[in-house]
């Protein structure tokens, strides 16, 4: 069978107990690398688990899956992915090809972000559409993430945005051999995202949002290390939350004063933060 | 401190293992009992956690916070809740009472049905705002949920429908002093949630879905006895996916051809099923 695992936020005992039983039985355990990242290391993994994990890179999940399967109809292979496994569309892939392949598979779920984010003190509910933010280059500035948070803030919603990492392990194998050489891994920062947001709507010029707009930047969420700001989009692309992982929500009108009590816990300014939400928010 | 711990979807074995060892240390540990249910009963989580539970009632969490986070200033109090502490507004307040009393607080998560919904092959990007369905009355038939799902089909995209669960723990106190008798717990199956949708939409007639709308039904996500169904809402208004809990999703037209490719193998009935999709979905 196919158990595919998630992991969690943190770190190597955000497994769940259910998970963690099918990793130590399992005859391999893949881990995924390349959509998310916890916060501690392979090996601190491999040690608390007890097993040798094989690095699953994006070339691997989406040209050689067949590699992953191998023996599954008879064994159990674990393919382990950071927070809740169907944050990313490759998971979904993968089981298709189980099923193509008619080996069975199960999910063992765990948290994602996207239900986490609930940790801010904003409320699910209020949440439209979850948002992609890539890197931008000098030449390739993608925004269609625009028109999503246009949609959701039309309607008053409260968008996530979930911001790229560039990860790439180095194969060694890769490396003598001058095949291939990859950058050091990046993840993109709230400040990051916050600044990109705010050089689209220059371009565009819709008013989807603005330097005013509040939005709420969450760091390393779920570890104890965890930390949470709030303020408008100017102020957010000036801050600076520490290591990653970094998320940023933007703020739509239909916030409720529960969520401004719990928020203006962690404003930037609280001065900017009350005369902000008295002008936009809190409106049905 | 005040420990607010998930419980995930299904059974005991769904907690993490930080989670686990949080609830064996803690000097009290709630069990928050009426917003969700396990799949297992409270004397099963007892035995496997090795600590007693006091179960906590709307009531108490309501009113009698207090009363949960005594003590809590110098040792560790635990309030346990199924799926991520987050979907609720419930235990935000219980968090900022806390933060009043100056009581330290942290939160381990765990899986959602609002990130596990993924696990039925719809992405997670084109799902809009999330939607509460309650048991209709004679008299009552709330239907603020229809404009929810109105704005979410405007733009295309899916709607995740929680539904009401009537759980009341009957106080043997109470009912010795014959002060109040609890109705036994009730379950909102995928079926009464679409046939609910179905009359809202009779009555208002906006045409914000329709008998032919597709949508998926899931029961018992995260079990081995996990189920899911696709179909139009008139078939799942008809279907029966057994024991609780369910929950149903309604698809928007921006539904992608891999997500068809995905839940088209649990189709009630796979003719209709690509009647439909073929004359309103896959568009954007």
């Amino acid at each position: 069978m196919l158990v595919v695992v998630g992991l969690g936020l943190a770190d190597e005992t955000d497994i769940t107990v259910k998970g963690l039983n099918v990793v130590k039985a399992a005859s391999r355990v893949y881990l995924e690398a390349y959509t998310s990242i916890l916060l501690v290391d392979k090996d601190k993994l491999e040690s608390y688990y007890g097993r040798p994990l094989i690095l699953a890179d994006r070339e691997m999940v989406e040209s050689s899956s067949d590699e992953i399967l191998a023996g599954a109809a008879t064994d159990d292979v674990v393919f382990l992915v950071v927070g809740d496994p169907f944050g990313a569309t490759t998971h979904t892939d993968l089981l298709l090809r189980a099923r193509e392949l008619k080996i069975p598979a199960k999910t063992i779920h765990n948290a994602s972000i996207m239900s986490a984010v609930g940790a801010t003190g904003l409320q699910l509910y209020n949440f439209g559409q979850t948002v992609s933010m890539v890197f931008f280059t000098e030449t390739w500035k993608p925004s269609s993430f625009y028109d999503r948070i246009k949609e959701n803030r039309q309607i008053g919603l409260h968008t996530l945005m979930l911001l790229d990492i560039k990860v790439k392990e180095p194969s060694l194998e890769n490396l003598a051999r001058g095949r291939k050489i990859y950058e050091p891994p990046r993840y993109m920062t709230a400040g990051q995202c916050a600044a990109q947001m705010l050089e689209i709507e220059e371009d565009r010029g819709e008013g989807a949002y603005g330097p005013d707009s509040l939005a709420v930047g969450v760091a390393r969420l779920g570890s104890d290390d965890q930390r949470m700001a709030a303020g408008t989009l100017k102020q957010m692309s000036e801050s600076d939350l520490g290591p990653p992982l970094h998320s940023l929500v933007l703020l739509g009108r239909r916030a409720h004063d529960l969520e401004r009590d719990y928020i203006r816990e962690y404003a930037v300014d609280e001065k900017t933060f009350d005369k902000c939400w008295e002008e936009q928010y809190g409106k049905q």
